[in-house]
């Protein structure tokens, strides 16, 4: 294993280095090849498991359309996936990624309402962190003009998760309040925006102190990670919020339920929490299931709360609700058309710099999303460079004011 | 404590004849005296702990409003009070009920918005099934000029309930599905009913079979409550339901967690499976609150599902939601008065018909509400009346299709 991984890393790199020069001189001409690059996961583990390789392009299936991929989005979920802690994953190797925007190469049918040309962004089960991606026509959507392909990478998954939540699970009205954690995040950035087009909602919002300045004017309230955010919000709203939106599981399931306000809803979007170092640990997986305090409905009853889950991922390709979410996305592009709500992109990344990439979304120092740029050129390594050996060990908690991070990531918007 | 309940059978019959004389006669003059019939529960146990007889009437606090009478609703609820199996209850003894209508008598200030001889309808916590009643403002409703008081008694507590559960918990639209346990009862007909004003909605209604013909129309599928419903449901909607409305709780919580469709709710309402026999049975209650299933919110995630509990009582007298429960009952008044939804009344008791009232919603015969006509005349005990004895055995199924019913209650509506 070892020596698979030293082989790993020498190959990435030598992809990194013959890609560069492919990718600037010659970009338009890889439509024609049958093959492209992507970002390959080699196993369940590390930063190591993953590399830039070339592969067989996807053939377009009935029901389909082709898409030359511009910019694809890195979400949370796909550290969980590399480290295999989620629900049943696909066996690697695989390419890892679950949206993207680019351009319509091809379609499989005249009906599918796209056009070869046509500027779009779609959800996609796996298989995003490429060139060339094929997907179900009823998982792709029209890009307004005025977006540009990095802000429909960022836009789709973060957006239709805040909305559906805010929205369909729970109901947010007029004078309601939002716990919202990684408030700085893709997903609390979106929850934000969609929270002030709404009258009066107070939004409570959790982050590292690092990322204060950037956010303090999306939320209503921010605190810090590590002070005792019940107590604080108690101090300012001793009923409790309306909406819990919780993405880290464990020990904030309990707090997130007793800071519900009667009829309030929390909901479950995510288990960050299970993400504890580089590499997965069964261990430390399984204990934040059982950690989890399950929940007796007699006192829901009693209390008059509502607890719920969501999954995204989960809705669109294993519990069929594409038409629901394309409904979800029609509302979202009008509130992106009249100027109402626009994504957030903390930085654009080579696909060969995945890594850097993950590790900076494992490190949460992001503010808001960051983009796999499928035509950038990846900056070459720095001296300093330490990705393989600086992530966080199994006990530490997120480390923050990394002053090293800007010198890795020269690329953030 | 033999003695106690023997002493109190008697009080009872002496009362019954005492009043019948009184009421018939002598109705208006009431409001000048001192004293009031009320319904009295001297202990938690079984029926043989319920009496009618005079007490003092209340006196009016600030910001209430002093109510006459007319009729009072009859809940499942009330006999779980009646057997101390409810969170928290008072020290009895004391007068149950917790909703009624009637004529305004008083009003502690101007700025009520109430005035003397205004027909309401009521919530209370506790003290309803009285003669007068006095409550905080914020409980009050006017009534409509076409609703009778049988009607208002039967109104507010199960359209407010099964409204809030379905538009303000769940989100109930166009095309969706609800499965309603207790299908034939008040709230189970106020959730027909209100299901009825949204278009395409499909209903699921289980209920005894016994009342199968009576509430056909109500539903559009109608199941016996023991054929096995999950399967009966699952051959017509494969995919399951969207809302699941449980008054029951214990096994039910599981199948209708695991009947929900993605995104669906499952709300439980009540828990009247922990309601056995006669008499307080604390051995079932402990037993049916851990037998019912908790819920891990990481399984709620992966299955992209809600689960609530809802107590309109907590809501209204712990919770302080008066002012949205205003709001939804003028969302009520106004389908009632577009005639889209009109209470069912089962059948109409005399405050000393307490305990047949109790046996026949014990028994679970009853379609529609239960009302204590606070002006109705007492019908002498029938030879053959066994109310004392006839009650549901500790491990005793609902009886049902039980000929002697009908003999024992002639004023059914």
């Amino acid at each position: 294993m070892a020596k698979e991984g030293a082989q790993m890393t020498e190959e990435t790199e030598f992809m990194i280095d013959k890609n560069v020069g492919k990718e600037t001189e010659n970009v338009q001409s890889s439509s024609d090849a049958k093959e492209m690059r992507a970002v390959i996961l080699a196993g369940f583990g590390g930063l190591n498991k993953l590399r830039v390789t070339k592969k067989a392009m996807p053939e377009l299936q009935e029901g389909e359309v082709k898409i030359r991929v511009k910019a694809c989005g890195l979400n949370f979920l796909d550290l969980m996936v590399r480290q295999g802690t989620i629900d049943n994953p696909p066996k690697p190797p695989l390419v890892p990624g679950f949206e993207c925007s680019g351009i319509v190469e091809s379609v499989a049918e005249n009906k599918t309402g796209f056009e070869i040309g046509d500027r779009v962004m779609a959800f996609v089960n796996y298989n995003a962190w490429a060139e060339v991606v094929c997907t179900p026509v009823d998982f792709v959507y029209k890009m307004p003009d005025e977006m540009s392909f990095a802000e429909a990478a960022a836009f789709s998954l973060n957006f239709v998760a805040a909305y559906m939540m805010l929205f369909e699970v729970a109901n947010l009205r007029e004078g309601m309040s939002v716990l919202v954690h990684s408030a700085g995040g893709g997903v609390g950035q979106a929850v934000a925006q969609l929270c002030s087009t709404v009258p009066n909602v107070t939004v409570f919002g959790i982050a590292s102190s690092s990322k204060h300045a950037a956010i303090r004017d999306s939320v209503t309230h921010l605190f810090d990670r590590n002070v005792d955010y019940m107590q604080e919000i108690k101090k300012i709203s001793p009923e409790g919020v309306d909406i819990v939106l919780d993405s880290l599981c464990g020990e904030n399931t309990g707090k997130g339920l007793s800071l519900l306000r009667p009829l309030g809803t929390y909901i479950l979007y995510g288990a960050s929490n299970m993400v504890t170092g580089e590499t997965k640990s069964f261990f430390s997986f399984a204990k934040s299931w059982w950690q989890v305090e399950k929940v007796n409905p007699i006192k829901l009853y009693e209390e008059n709360k509502v607890i719920a889950g969501f999954s995204l991922l989960n809705l669109l390709f294993k519990h069929g609700k594409c038409s629901l979410v394309k409904s979800v996305m029609d509302k979202l592009l009008c509130l992106y058309n009249q100027k109402k709500i626009r994504p957030v992109v903390d930085s654009l990344w080579a696909l060969e710099e995945v890594k850097e990439a993950m590790q900076r979304i494992h490190d949460r120092v992001n503010i808001g999303k960051l983009i796999l740029d499928v035509e950038k050129t990846p900056t070459p390594l720095m001296a300093n460079d330490s990705t393989e050996t600086s992530e966080a060990g199994e006990e530490e908690e997120e480390p923050e004011g990394d002053n090293d991070s800007k010198e890795r990531m020269p690329f953030i918007h």
